[in-house]
């Protein structure tokens, strides 16, 4: 499959057949997360992979918008101790969201589903996430990957809108304009 | 290539060809970086794709850490107005992110050169790329990516490491531990 492809297979995958996630696949999901790029290279990650049926409940009672019967959890944290010293932790965000994507480009590729639900930065979500998990005060959850075989296929999309791009400079339209006519460039 | 060797395959390149970047690969960056995902699917992304030498050299005098020569530079945006309403906003720096990254694994599959320049949250920068791109009030820029022909070829690699990865819970190590004996596990 070719790199657009890939990416655009990637979809939100929520309904997973009762089939386990191996430890080779689990292993190449965090050898992909942990290729993504960092801020400085300061690699500020830590994961936390759930597969034990009580935790994985424990985390679907407590997260809004989880609530997916999925055999394996990926938490991707940032912690601030491994962070550069010099503002280093103003890029958290940033770095574990690209390991975060990272992994679902990668589970698409193994035709694994998964799916990205937000843990930062909804306080009362961060809290019993980092309880659950045992996360120290420094390690915070950004997000929870929810991995398994698919038990739904949608279909391979972008959401390309030309009235997104610019050239050069931006150039602001009135919103009004673009609903009278769709269809300009 | 599969989906794992492509992940690995992406590295930050900073040495370009003077070859210039053509209109149908941009597009098919940016139908990788509107593949992302999104919270609630609100896509409040907007892109500037910038290949006037003028607007480029203006780029390069203001980016602390991007002061490399790329024929094409995109920068990625967030659009305070495109986000949804109810707390839409607290996720664009994911959004915009997992975008960024889907255009470097995209650069990477079409074997061009890419690296992800941070500008927010950097007030200053985030100052000088607005008044150089033209941005209004409500559009942010989360990041520069340049882009090129490849004058350098790092190799693939990940940066796994097994420190990083926890089972069910977190489990606190003692630092001095890890230094004590780095080949442990």
């Amino acid at each position: 499959m070719d790199a657009i492809d890939l990416i655009l297979s990637r979809r939100s995958v929520r309904a997973y057949t009762l089939e386990s996630v191996t430890e080779e696949h689990v292993t190449l999901l965090l050898k992909a997360a942990m290729a993504a790029p960092t801020a400085i290279n300061q690699k500020p990650w830590e994961f936390v992979v759930v597969t034990d049926p009580d935790v994985l409940a424990r985390l679907r009672d407590h997260l809004i918008f989880g609530r997916y019967h999925a055999p394996c959890a990926i938490a991707v944290c940032g912690n601030r101790r491994l962070a550069h010293p010099a503002n280093g932790w103003m890029y958290w965000e940033q770095d574990c969201s690209a390991a975060t994507e990272n992994m679902l480009i990668a589970a698409a590729g193994l035709r694994l589903g998964a799916v990205w639900i937000g843990v930062h930065p909804i306080p009362s979500v961060v809290k019993s996430v980092s309880s659950i998990l045992n996360l120290p005060e420094e390690v915070v959850p950004l997000s929870i990957v929810y991995v398994g075989h698919p038990a739904e296929s949608p279909e391979p999309r972008t959401q390309f809108d030309p009235r997104r791009v610019h050239w050069q400079q931006y150039e602001p339209r009135k919103p009004r304009a673009r609903v009278k006519n769709p269809k300009r460039r």
